[in-house]
């Protein structure tokens, strides 16, 4: 099997890409690009797919000129492909049948800030840390937090959610309504600033995680939270994950509200300690942080420091300086990029699980033993807190044996999630990757998702090739 | 104006009807009725709309029957009803174009409860306070509270919330799952049980609110919250709405996670005083409730105090003893009840509408000003830490221009929410009653929602001339 299997194919419409692609010069003059390099960065993402490159990007400023270049492809049935940053990982920004990207980095305007509402409004392209520099001033932030500095309209686009998850949710959660360019090149808003509503179907949380299947989201209105008064971070050293994990499942059940609760396996925490120059005990680890008033967050690590001693947890280490903090924070951020330089030339695959928390230690163990099986070099890091964990499998490209094995790994992974109760992607998306889980996952409900997107995209110009197929 | 011609016309398929009555009867014997009585009773609501009875109601206990009713009502093309509780405002079980109720109320087992992953899994007829008695025993209880005890499906179609939804989240956050007839008759399960998902579209919270107009929700897989360590309630008078709204617009914007702030305007109070037999004082009212540990609860009283006595509240009264809160919420939720007593012999019409929460104040003062130069009988209660209000319209059935002040004084009510970046229903749904308001709220997104309507229920039998007319 290789990976090109999974990526669906696309027909390309190579009279239709003719005629629109002058239209567009026309249009959008400099900011319609067709050279090779250009093209070759918005076919390129971190994803582990083979890169399939668009014929042309269309760098957008606004809502009309994204609705203006829609309407172009529409009427000549050319694919549209919406991209952000580029830091999605299942090949979301790949063209398998060629077509016009369309680029939302340069709409990074923040429209508006409401703190008497917490709420703001943002163009697209504006990134998590932009936004958050941004209010720096309001004790307000925005506290989804997917690792990469990715664009907001992506992280909608995705459904991403990350360390922050466990207490403040994802973008599901944190979205109250958004502006979107409909295949057809209409524009909708789905939604206001009202908290809740029941005033019809919930277009906003449709569009979350459609991957720019059924619209390119132009236009963001996201939740923010009060900065808390008081934050404690701790990292913890486990005996194995079996440990880590239960110290996990029973902080959860016992309703500690703590805000981020990350794993690292021992392998991950030995290319942490490389890559960032840090010396931690080389053992499965925990990496916490709680949030509130000076008192609840006295209390909740109190009451997490009792559940992880008897777990074995040991050399509980506390970071109240910021900088501690940040340096900590800074670690499992790049635990990406540690983990590929285990084995610098090698090509890394990261895939992401999330099952019911009570099956956390049964999937985590499970995993380590099918990649110690498998001869796999493949450290686990994961938002555990959500039942949610990654793995970074690494893979020399030019050895047949190992790719197969790596590819028979995540799909085992996979279908093991599944099995549990859980489902194959937690925060990546579905992309191209893991297209091919969606019947095991979803049955008949596939056939639901098909019918939406042919309703609402019957040329199947929305970056097609993603999530469904239109004929499923 | 008069109320029926709020109600969307639905043509009757007499033929389709002829056909598969029978059919029904001979799969569900007694099952099946078609007296008066039971059609009455299910085409009646707490709404305000003139009823539309349905053919026959089918009793359902399973989700098969429910599969085999709908397979048989879309062979005959016949209009399908879902029928919970029938606590819904909105003209929500009426059969406009007639056709067959569907009755899930049996359909009330408690499937599987998950203590260790915060989550159960009940059939759609199971109500709030059923599912509350049953797992008393494990700490947990089930957050969302409109009022009524509601079946937790219909509470699910109509993305209800209540007073608990500042802090807990709505239906939309509290359910993890689905499983759903679908207009074919084909059953779908609309994801696991992982507490977060990117893998494809969110049919979960399509299917949430949209009030059984793409299938017919018949089980729930619903998250669960430890019940808090320490609980305590208060009451406190103002004087004025605004000084009221006011605290609560600090409160939230302090990031006090309260879990219930409802407000009284003074005719409210009046009428729970008569109707409750209490001797509150007969001022603009907020009852607040927090939840968390005995500390964090003493400083989030101590903070709500502090901002209360700010904008004039006086008369504080704690409530710690379970027994005075529930006096005090039990009232809270007679206000319904209580409203109608204030003229007995009219007919009450309750709305609601949700603002920003900045506005709150502006909204719910310039209503009240609307309701005194209308000359209505007209209390005000709401949820108003989520910016949601309702409005409780006495009108006499008799009089047509008190009915057509009514009508006028509703829409201005609801154009005003929507002038103010808000929603013309934070809870109570759609139904019949504000179809007319969908345009003006969505504006292109109507067309949208229209799509999806097509795309899953061609032939428009889903409770029909509910939400969005098909040809919108």
């Amino acid at each position: 099997m290789s990976l090109a299997a999974l990526q669906v194919p696309v027909q390309r419409n190579d009279a239709g890409l003719a005629a629109v692609m002058p239209k567009l010069s026309e249009l959008f003059g400099d900011r319609f690009q067709t050279s090779q390099a250009i093209r070759e960065q918005h076919g390129h993402t971190t994803s582990w797919l083979p890169n399939q490159l668009p014929d042309g990007v269309v760098f957008a400023l606004s809502t009309d000129d994204v609705a203006s270049a829609v309407r172009l492809c529409h009427e000549h049935r050319v694919p549209i492909i919406p991209f952000g940053t580029g830091s999605s990982l299942e090949g979301h920004v790949n063209a398998p049948g060629g077509g016009i990207s369309v680029d939302l980095s340069q709409m990074n305007q923040i429209v508006a800030v409401h703190p008497e509402d917490l709420d703001c409004v943002v163009q697209a392209g504006v990134t998590r840390k932009q936004l958050n520099d941004y209010i720096r001033d309001t004790g307000l932030f925005f506290p989804i937090d997917p690792g990469a500095d990715a664009s907001l309209g992506g992280m909608a686009a995705t459904r991403a959610s990350g360390t922050n998850a466990v207490r403040y949710g994802t973008m599901k959660d944190a979205v109250l309504a958004l502006t979107v360019v409909m295949p057809d090149g209409s524009v909708i808003k789905t939604g206001g600033r009202a908290k809740k509503s029941s005033a019809g179907y919930d277009l906003t949380r449709l569009m979350v995680g459609s991957e720019g299947t059924l619209g390119i989201i132009t236009e963001l209105t996201l939740k923010l939270f009060g900065v808390p008064e008081a934050v404690s971070a701790a990292i913890c050293h486990y005996p194995d994950v079996a440990s880590a994990c239960n110290t996990v499942i029973n902080a959860i059940q016992c309703g500690i509200p703590v805000a981020r609760i990350e794993l690292l396996d021992e392998l991950q925490v030995k290319a942490v300690n490389s890559y960032s120059k840090l010396s931690l005990k080389e053992a499965p680890t925990l990496l916490v942080e709680f949030h509130g008033s000076e008192s609840s967050v006295k209390e909740q690590v109190e009451l997490f420091a009792s559940i992880s001693e008897e777990f074995g947890g040991s050399d509980f280490e506390w970071a109240t300086r910021p900088e501690d903090r940040t340096r900590l924070w800074a670690a499992r951020h790049d635990a990406y990029w540690a983990g590929q330089s285990l084995q610098p030339g090698k090509r890394s695959l990261s895939t992401d699980v999330c099952v019911p928390i009570s099956r956390l230690a049964d999937c985590v163990v499970a995993t380590q033993e099918d990649i110690k099986t498998t001869g796999l070099t493949a450290p686990i890091v994961g938002h555990v807190g959500d039942g949610n964990f990654h793995v970074l499998v690494l893979a020399d490209d030019t050895d047949a044996d190992e790719l197969e094995r790596v590819e028979a790994f995540i799909e085992r992974l996979n279908y093991r999630a599944i099995e549990m109760g859980g489902t194959c992607t937690g925060e990546h998306g579905v992309g191209q990757g893991k297209m091919k889980y969606m019947a095991r996952e979803h049955g008949p409900a596939l056939a639901v998702m098909a019918s939406i997107k042919r309703s609402l995209d019957p040329l199947n110009i929305m970056n097609p090739g993603k999530i469904v197929r239109i004929d499923e």
